[in-house]
């Protein structure tokens, strides 16, 4: 039996949440994944999460469905939406915002663990590059986790839940440069909000826009780009 | 166009949602209910979400679905575990609690809500009869609110979810006694952890023991039990 400690993975198959999954590694947890069929655009993500939880030898790889799309309000759940190009500039809440879905996702999670006897939960939130989402700032991910505390076992037992957001404060730059020294193949990640039937990257969107700018910051291309 | 406020439902059929509803009905809200099929033992409390949601004359009635099965770790969403019979006296964390349920449930009611452009949920949580689940409890519903409007738009625009319980502090007669004066008819309702197989309560778990005792205590026989 494994004697190593358990970890809660959220892992969407983009660049951040793969970069963590790498980070949730190097730190040495057996590693549960759990990703969303929850009525995106495009199930390339999907994939992408599956070949990188597999590349990364996790012990289980969690895919849960359920349909947001009959609740349309984001650009990323609903067809009569465009999906906006990069924009750097802009500030508010980008229409690719889906209502509350680090809520929902992270509220799964935290029973996963539970059910699990884990207590470690990693997301991928990252608040420099994406504070135009209100569910990726420090403040909630705090608020979640008293709140899942007060919501479990936990507050009866005694433990708290540990949310891991190791790439918080780190920018693009950083966070690539973080998992390519952990072995990450970005070539197996997928962040476009709006890829082409083949799976292909739109190379216009936000996300997309996010990554390639980093990439060659760094001085690379982007090697979801060049697939 | 409607210029009643929305309110977000959460409705699972029982006696509780049931009556939570007819006091947002009470209240002159526009009724939005969310139900889920989350892989409980049995559907037969959705389908009395769905005729109690008709008769309280609401305007959309939403059943989300996803499976919790797969994790086990519940007497309700597990078949190797027995619903156990009604101990009134049992004040620990039952098996038939499922790890983070409201925690879930509020998830989403934030996000259908959020996109309704709606700041009002109700949640027929109870924290005396059913003070063994920790997500019935204030705290819980206090620090949800807070983790909700943190994770949404409402932190940047400046508004609160309104978290109504209003059964919160209520004994279960005291439900009852509300339910009837609002015109609610419990025959609809359903609260049974473990039916057979057309539906009709057990009578003997946790759950058809409260019903029992608090109708009896009011002179009354349960309306369900004689279905």
């Amino acid at each position: 039996m494994s004697t190593l400690k358990k970890a809660v993975v959220l892992l969407s198959g983009g660049l951040d949440s793969v970069t963590c999954l790498a980070v949730a590694k190097r730190d040495n947890y057996e590693l549960h994944t759990l990703s969303f069929d929850y009525g995106q655009r495009h199930k390339i993500e999907l994939e992408c999460a599956k070949r990188c939880a597999d590349a990364a030898g996790v012990k289980q790889f969690h895919l849960l469905k359920f349909d947001l799309r009959m609740w349309g309000a984001s650009a990323l759940t609903s067809d009569k939406l465009d999906v906006p190009d990069y924009n750097p500039g802009a500030s508010s809440i980008p229409v690719t915002y889906v209502p509350a879905r680090n809520l929902i996702f992270l509220s799964f999670a935290a029973a996963l663990a539970e059910g699990l006897g884990s207590r470690d939960i990693f997301i991928g939130v990252n608040s420099l590059d994406y504070s135009g989402y209100p569910d990726c700032r420090p403040a909630f991910i705090d608020a979640f986790r008293n709140c899942a505390r007060l919501g479990t076992k936990a507050v009866d037992e005694g433990w708290e839940y540990n949310i891991h957001a190791p790439l918080q404060n780190l920018r693009k730059t950083e966070i690539i440069r973080l998992g390519l020294s952990l072995g990450v193949d970005y070539s197996m990640t997928h962040s476009c909000y709006n890829p082409d039937a083949s799976g292909r990257p739109c190379g216009r969107c936000d996300s997309c826009g996010l990554r390639r700018d980093a990439f060659r910051e760094l001085g690379l291309e982007d090697p979801a780009l060049a697939r």
